[in-house]
């Protein structure tokens, strides 16, 4: 599927580089740590970044039950974006310069988890985050979910733009005598780091996530 | 200097992780192949990604004069975001989990960069990305600079937060045995992949771009 569901995500520029299946919704969210949403309220328009996950079609953000901005997301219609760039790409001419990147553009509107299912979704996040911790640490409290809100939006009015591959060069610039090419540019996992005063050992699951990135 | 310059820009959740000094804002931009600028049109509010760079005290961007959005940004009071995640903070309640970040959020409006100087701070943002290669490619001609709008915002109204090092524990949580710490996340730079059908060998700057870097 590549028809975009409104006029509000028709992509414009650069349309061939447009997607709206959810498949690639689905795995430019599932790479994210966090997204940034813009929002307006008495004082202007705000974009503010915040940690996210996804289940379903849904993507899901979490924080204080006092945050003015959680309330701001419930009243009004919002957009939420996430951007992975994967490289700098390299032509003959300064002018066909560019990146190679993957970004989600989300609009809508988010809506109230239920109390009830708040742990779920939380422990859900957990996992996303680092899969077998949850079963590892001191599980929330009622005191502490009672503290927390958790928002949903649907993936349903979204459009993708991914640009991958080498420069694309004018016509006139191909005997230009340039190196070009791509730059690669990737998000790594370090090694873990325990913190002071902490004497357990390092788990086997901390270990998986790590070695899974390539670490030693 | 730690005073908001704003009341949009003070920070009111954990205002300890606040900071408005130029040093800190600049930092964060320099370190950014992207921001994230918040906009209304009649379509709604909108969260767009694109290249930036920074000279002195603005952050820059360019695009087509043809972009609807770059016309948008120069009628009205915009947000623009930039966000480093730096690890995942492991406590040992699910509660005091955290991530490591550095984030940005400048306010303002955009003023458009006179025609005489387009050609300089073009090569400004070429040097950012690239230093070195300026001199090594088919520069920008008359038509292309023509074609291109450039716009910058002062850095003045910005507000940070930065989060580093070791999970926060709540007291009651210091004995529960699980295993705490910090997963490092960082952006690397990878070997250039030369374009197909590129038979110039790949030059001394790039080579020092991804050495620079930790690369072979």
């Amino acid at each position: 599927m590549n028809t975009p569901p409104s006029n509000r995500t028709r992509v414009r520029r650069v349309a061939n580089n447009a997607a709206y299946d959810s498949a690639t919704v689905h795995a430019i969210v599932d790479d994210a740590y966090v997204c940034h949403i813009a929002f307006t309220d008495d004082h202007g328009t705000h974009c503010i970044p915040t940690a996210c996950w996804r289940e379903g079609n849904h993507l899901y953000i979490h924080g204080s039950n006092g945050s003015r901005m959680l309330k701001r997301l419930m009243e009004q219609d919002v957009c939420v974006t996430i951007t992975h760039v994967d490289g700098l790409v390299m032509a003959r001419s300064a002018f066909s310069h560019s990146m190679n990147y993957r970004s989600a553009m989300i609009y809508g509107r988010f809506e109230k988890v239920a109390d009830d299912d708040k742990a779920a979704t939380l422990e859900a996040f957990m996992e996303s985050l680092m899969p077998g911790r949850q079963a590892d640490i001191r599980p929330g409290s009622a005191n502490e979910y009672a503290a927390t809100t958790v928002l949903r939006i649907a993936l349903d009015e979204a459009a993708c733009k991914v640009r991958a591959g080498g420069p694309t060069e004018e016509e006139e610039d191909v005997d230009y005598p340039a190196w070009s090419g791509v730059l690669p540019l990737t998000r790594v996992r370090g090694e873990p780091v325990t913190a002071e005063g902490n004497g357990a050992p390092v788990p086997a699951y901390v270990h998986a996530w790590y070695r899974g990135a390539g670490g030693a």
